[in-house]
């Protein structure tokens, strides 16, 4: 795979998957992570009531876990080497009325040394509940061995 | 209280300390609140190993729950009504380091109807490991009761 | 017109257009301004070299400047109140290229409170010069007359 | 000068002063550059109605465009090589009330492969205008010859 190419190889987007599932924090909040056809990055947060705020709904930091992840995954999947958050935001639309929240990353552009994404997250009623844009540096390193 | 006023009184705060630790997202987590002698809000998350990402440190989902409640409660003390959150941004600067983290919030602008802040997140070490910024919109309504 | 509908009256949208134009920043930069079929404000910045950076390609603050623009005009089609920037984010991907820019202003959602918006910024050969997305309190007072 | 060092050296920062002063915006905006005694970039916007929206204020893009040279500027002066706009965000607090305007931009962290940079702007009666916060990736590349 070469840096910015359209399409991942399958191995690539399962070793990515594989990865994510490996993370503690996928098993601690029951996240789940799968690529879809255009090579996006799906991600599925259920609701159980332990990540809600005071007034009893999911908590924006679980909203920009999702986005966080969503943007980090979309743009791993492009790039053979290693991928470093740089920075995202968060824009807060609506609650997500203690639903399952899906959310989903595409990139908008993928540089040489930077790549661009945008995020959006739903709720099982497909209400727009948050919006999110990152940027991620691209460094030459390989993906680390676990 | 008015609107921007610049000290808080006790009472006002220790509703919003006792408001945030009734959360589910405070004991799953373990996060916790307190206000400093500038009213500025005060988030420790120990460091327990199950908010990773696939690396074996703090995921930026962690650092981002604590930004946004930052935000938010560093902005609420400012109000006698309800706020809401609208956006925040998350820059990375440093790995966790897998230690116990600080957030802390405070008061960037307290206009009528928005209100800005900034966060910063630093390891036990003292490492910068995060910055971000927030806007919250000021409503007319109470503080709901829960 | 209610607040968030769908489709604002070609007197609001003529209005805006008109007092856009009335800017002074309008006539200094060369910037005009229409809405498209969907109610996008689009707004045009032609090439002069006049808002160069030093390695004599469009500087930043002019992308931002369309940014802006893009994000409040496409908001303020959607309210018959006056509305108030509250911040914007500009993500810069590719040089301009010494080329005319294009800049356009979506709704992302139209809130009671807050309304946000991303906007796209491309050039005469249909590179992805910037992206953008912003947030704007919506107010209950009146457009002013100038 | 090595990356990141805490002091540039007053050649390197004359330089990017006598650089920024070539460039067409800053001649046909009157915007002047200076770095103050912490290496901080400190730039002056003249007020001359040119550059307002049509409520007869300095606009938002005018802002947006002292906060996207105070942060490049600041990061430019700790790094010998070429660094790179990635993004920047701009908070709008209060109204310019038609008056000078200057932006301070300083380093939040100086990394090996990104710079994160904080922009605050006030008007001449030191009311805070705005604030911005931004991030710059650094190349290999030397600063290009004009």
């Amino acid at each position: 795979m070469t840096a910015g190419e359209r399409l991942a190889s399958p191995a690539h987007l399962e070793r990515l998957v594989e990865l994510f599932h490996s993370s503690t924090i996928s098993r601690s909040m029951g996240i789940t992570l799968h690529y879809d056809e255009e090579q996006r990055a799906v991600f599925d947060l259920p609701y159980d009531g332990r990540f809600d705020h005071f007034l009893n709904d999911v908590h924006g930091g679980a909203i920009a876990t999702l986005i966080d992840n969503a943007g980090w995954f979309a743009a791993a999947a492009r790039y053979p080497t290693w991928i470093v958050s740089v920075e995202f935001q968060v824009r807060l639309h609506e609650p997500a009325g203690r639903q399952p929240l899906q959310a989903i990353g595409s990139i908008v552009r993928a540089g040489k040394r930077i790549t661009s994404t945008e995020m959006v997250v739903r709720n099982a009623s497909g209400v727009l509940v948050a919006t999110g844009s990152g940027s991620f540096a691209v460094t030459s390193s390989p993906h680390p061995e676990r």
